[in-house]
């Protein structure tokens, strides 16, 4: 069996039935062969250049095999420094071709927000499984289309929640939906920096989609989500941006929002593009669990105050790193036929509630969902 | 002059704006006869006598001269304790005569919440001048008749914000206001606690007025509005009470707040008696101001987190409590001819924002003040 004809085996979407009632065989098999699913970086600016791509070496079913970028020296540079062949860097004109490139099995796509879209709908037809960035697109509409191209191409997508993969979150999610602090009555989330350069593309409608909700305020309202393992149903907003500042002309600054979940629970939250915060608590009536900083790319916190007694909580020496976990997460899903935890559908719901706390904002309602 | 003539001279409504003009010399002639203010305190339960009363040593200005209770036995304990004579000790039958008890000057309303404007004016068509507990009322309607009772009388009326006097939060203030993290944009404002007893009059609505936004939730409210120096324009709420639970069958227990200031500033805040909590985060984009826990009776701790620095702030060794400092200033504002810096209009501000959130969370829409 060659490389390609395994991949297409192992990976394809018809035997996905197959191999989800022997996941652990395909897996021990492929670890056994030691071998790994290629990975191709699109769009190589300083997300994916100096945060991931430096991570595959911690990666047990994860290697880089390919770059797409619109610069040719970076495709030199990265292509060098990874040993990235030349038939398996593209730039975005050629990059369909990678249909034809049997060492790319999987296409992360970290380009700005309103291109996600497109290039998971390339990437799918070419038949890669995709890996897309948060926030997974401009809309929700756009978020849904890209479910459907890549079930119909037959083909996983998984969005890049990394935090869902960080030994803090992880921990905090167990706590919290194990009953740690009680029912889970309260939520804190927090996020937010203060945006530089004015010129930079999450300060432009047209390619981020929308202000500090879209970039980092995403990151409270996903906390939300995995802390509670609810969606919520009803959110209030409000909005708060000097459009004379000519970092906002386009998209909004500080956003407030609420969230009600149907266990009782209630979220507040703030995206913020004017202070550096981030960080959540989840409370109950036997005490609550704090991460700060919560979702950094490293140096997590966390405190829990449990029947009492506040403690300090630090993961087991050498846990793998958020970016590592996500990566070989996704490897391991196809490898062995599984969902990943953090599929598309999963990047679809964060948009349909994005939407609905621009709506509250705008509309001074409380939106239903 | 006697005692009483100097008293009336002092502290009466027709001579406030000549005492304006001399202030200092007023007071500086009070201290220098050693002479103390008298507080008549209505209502001996726990805050007043674990709490208040202890606190009396302290004060420069202000002495315990009066007692006021339903309970006989309270009287009598507590007057032989603190050297209250037997005329000075009132039931809520005989209270009216205080009018002709020139150790009085202050009464101190510390009743359950829908007793607050009774007492206030009663006390203060006998003439005292008035301190009352937070909330100032059950409604704002009510409180805007005890101001007009205070100004008809030509008294004066104070509600006890403890922590206006509080040094952490008075620093707190300072910072904030003086720009110390910017321009302000968020603040995260939460207070709670579990609530137990079912049979306590908080949870009585009758007592009460509401549930927890009016006995714990008032504080994150006016930490709020005490930190930007503005009062809010926009509100949003969520409510969440499980009304199964027999300590919520008449009053909310959690409810999530949102506050937008003229400024910009935006706060989330939460009131709950399901979760301890005691907080708040003031952020700009030059840092931020934390305290946590931010108003209980003692053990306040802050941090702060400037130009990338953070630090931790400690009061001057010695400064006076929050109770002492809140008893003598209105001592000395009477003394003075003064006003307090948290008069009743401060109380009724409180109540109409405390009205407005609780038909926003009602009515599902952003109220406009």
């Amino acid at each position: 069996m060659d490389d390609l004809s395994k991949r297409g085996f192992l990976a394809g979407g018809v035997s996905a039935g197959l191999l989800a009632a022997a996941p652990f065989e395909a897996l021990a098999q492929a670890k056994a062969e030691g071998r790994k699913l290629g990975y191709a970086m699109l769009g190589l600016g300083y997300y994916a250049t100096r945060i991931i791509m430096p991570r595959f070496a911690e990666c047990e079913h994860a290697r880089l095999t390919g770059l797409v970028s619109g610069t040719p020296e970076k495709l030199k540079t990265f292509g060098e420094q990874y040993g990235v062949p030349e038939k398996s860097r593209y730039s975005y004109e050629t990059f369909d071709r990678i249909l034809d490139d049997p060492s790319v099995d999987i296409v992360y796509v970290v380009t700005p927000n309103s291109l996600h879209r497109t290039f998971t709908e390339r990437a799918a037809k070419a038949g890669k499984h995709v890996m897309c960035e948060k926030p997974m697109a401009t809309s929700a509409a756009d978020a849904q289309a890209m479910v459907r191209a890549c079930k119909a191409a037959g083909r996983k997508l998984m969005i890049g929640y990394r935090s869902r993969f960080q030994p803090h979150n992880v921990e905090a999610i167990r706590l919290a939906r194990s009953g740690a602090v009680g029912p889970i009555r309260t939520i804190v989330a927090d996020h937010g920096f203060t945006a530089g350069d004015p010129n930079q593309w999450r300060l432009k409608k047209a390619l981020s989609g929308g202000g500090s909700l879209m970039d980092i305020g995403i990151y409270s309202l996903n906390a939300t989500r995995y802390l509670t393992g609810e969606e919520p149903v009803a959110v209030n907003a409000l909005e708060s941006t000097d459009r004379s500042d000519i970092r906002f002309k386009e998209v909004e600054d500080t956003i407030a929002f609420q969230l009600a979940f149907p266990s009782g629970a209630t979220a507040n939250c703030f995206s913020t593009y004017s202070a550096n915060c981030n960080r959540y608590r989840v409370s109950g009536p036997k005490g609550w669990i704090d991460l700060d900083p919560a979702t950094p790319y490293e140096g997590q916190a966390m405190r829990t105050r449990i029947g009492g007694k506040t403690e300090t909580w630090t993961p087991p020496t050498g846990a793998k790193s958020q970016f590592a976990g996500q990566l070989d997460h996704f490897a391991d899903c196809i490898l062995t036929g599984r969902e990943p935890i953090v599929p598309g559908e999963e990047g679809v719901k964060d948009m349909k509630v994005i939407e609905a706390i621009y709506r509250a904002a705008r509309e001074g309602r409380t939106v239903k969902l």
